[in-house]
């Protein structure tokens, strides 16, 4: 039987091709590689979905989840980057911040943004291992139209629709982004099917690393449920800092697991969030998918099967509701696009 | 004629020597290295000056400026790093950030410490140009005992004494590190003459960096009288995000100036400084010397000359207050121990 969700996508993701990534202060090859949204649609369009071309959208659709002050940072920074000259090999002369504003370092002073483009980047981003490139901004944008081009889809009577979006987004939220992330994205789909009608919107992140990003763009908003299964962070897992239970925004419920949970436990969190979702009486749902918390995936050790990504699929398709899927994490190339597929045919078929 | 200012000292400055600092994701060779100190007790050595083995003080002299938290990070963080196991070149294996709380990252939540060694790094150091090895620790605690010492011999009756202190301090706040320091050698004296009976003290910061460690911790002390002068931080210097003259404390005082300024207008603010403390009623000085305000200095562009800072210990010395003199910043080598001679000189001639 062919998938019949289809498939947004946009070429523009290959102008964003980061080499390397700056962790503990070393240089390690990166893993959010173009080739992961090639295997992933070569595995999708060999399942029969159709690939439908992503739509532009207008810049102002990011202002309803992110500050004019972060766009303009990424649409400019490796222009300004790249006139101050500093140093770097090849593919290791991307944006990277040295110097971060943290609570410890600014006390009660309100922080100036700095002036260096050095130090600017510490006022946006929260990491060293998210570099933005020559073609970051163009690919990051694109990557917003997939997911708002599926949310179009959805609201012009699609039941699903998928967003082959790259460079991921659920790690970035109004005012900074990281995370291998650069523009959120899922919420800007989120925000785009409530501005466009839909009365409540659920928000449910299946990405083995906490959907931060949404939950705190949409901490206040009791329209937009942010729901998220996870790697507990608690156990030494990004983003580290965030991600736990007691983090209750006014509808906002995570569920992080621990190491080695495998699929029952993940599958029972996945329930949970459906249940929230059908209590918060939602509309139409946003997935960010990734399919990292697979058991070959060393970017989280939450052992789930591809058994299990297709019954997530079932589950959440069981709730009958409008759903826009975005890609997110999932870093192994030999199996990513075979899980997402297990996930959409799951979803398909429910 | 000799000089006659006691120089503390303590060779456990050695221990800290960090071959690189990681800056904009780029290895640079590391300048905060062993030789300065050895250069200016030199210097200050071929001046006549006596020379004093720093006294091991308390770690509750710590408490009193930093919070347990940090202080036991800084302790125990080498420890678990290398029992990690991260990755690195030898020279290039110490403890370094890549994802710190920003308050782009946090929204309204209030963050956990992570349990791994990698990411905890950011809950207490503000940039990746901090490294800390496996003798970062004994050197920064003795760097602590060099101030300590100074403060003692003024508090037994010494006019002025000077701690050869490296690693520097300046901009270490009470609950983060960073901007090559670990602990405030500098805070830690004031504190302690407060502590010790001095009604009120004033740290007049002569690094040509903001001295916002000290800025941070005494915010709301009034008994503790915070002054720096430094190339302006919205020209792109850091500390970037702080420094600006329209940060207030309860008794603070920032004079940022812009790039090129020269000897007049540096020491026009140093007499503001001086100003200052006679207004606040200081009874005692410490003064966070940095020589990198020199016009030979890339770290910061003040192009202040050897004359200039003996005048700036002319003008402090005139104050007539006893006064603890202790390192920070000076980066160039053939000029570090000259330069500092000269302030010394200047303020014992007073």
């Amino acid at each position: 039987m062919r998938l019949s969700i289809p498939v947004v996508w946009s070429e523009a993701h290959r102008r964003h091709a980061p080499e390397t990534g700056v962790w503990v202060g070393v240089r390690i090859p990166a893993d959010e590689v173009p080739e992961r949204a090639e295997r992933i649609r070569r595995s999708l369009e060999d399942a029969g979905a159709p690939i439908v071309r992503a739509e532009p959208h207008a810049d102002e659709t990011l202002l309803a989840v992110h500050e004019p002050a972060l766009v303009e940072f990424l649409r400019t920074a490796w222009a300004a980057w790249s006139e101050a000259g500093y140093p770097g090999d090849p593919g290791q002369d991307e944006v990277v911040g040295y110097i971060f504003p943290t609570p410890g370092l600014l006390g009660v002073v309100d922080p100036h943004v700095p002036r260096s483009p050095a130090a600017r980047t510490g006022a946006y981003c929260f990491d060293t291992m998210t570099p933005i490139g020559p073609g970051t901004w163009e690919a990051a944008r694109a990557a917003v139209d997939c997911a708002l081009t599926a949310a179009d889809l959805v609201l012009d009577g699609a039941p699903a629709a998928y967003a082959c979006c790259r460079p991921p987004g659920h790690h970035v939220t109004s005012s900074a982004y990281g995370g291998s992330c650069y523009l959120n994205n899922a919420a800007v789909a989120a925000a785009h099917l409530r501005d466009r009608g839909v009365e409540r919107v659920a928000i449910l992140d299946l990405d083995a690393h906490h959907g931060n990003g949404a939950q705190a763009i949409f901490w206040e908003e009791e329209r937009v449920l942010t729901g998220s299964v996870h790697v507990d962070p608690g156990a030494g897992w990004f983003p580290h800092f965030l991600g736990f239970a007691d983090e209750r925004g006014v509808a906002n419920l995570n569920l992080p697991l621990a190491p080695g949970s495998g699929d029952d436990a993940w599958l029972e969190a996945v329930d949970r969030l459906a249940e929230a979702a059908h209590a918060h009486g939602s509309e139409a749902l946003v997935v960010p998918l990734g399919v990292d918390a697979h058991a070959d995936d060393p970017n989280a050790p939450l052992e789930v099967t591809g058994a299990g990504f297709r019954q997530a699929g079932l589950r959440l398709g069981a709730l009958g509701l409008p759903t826009v899927v975005v890609q997110e994490g999932g870093y192994v190339l030999e199996t990513v696009g075979s899980l997402v597929r297990a996930v959409l045919e799951g979803l398909a078929e429910a």
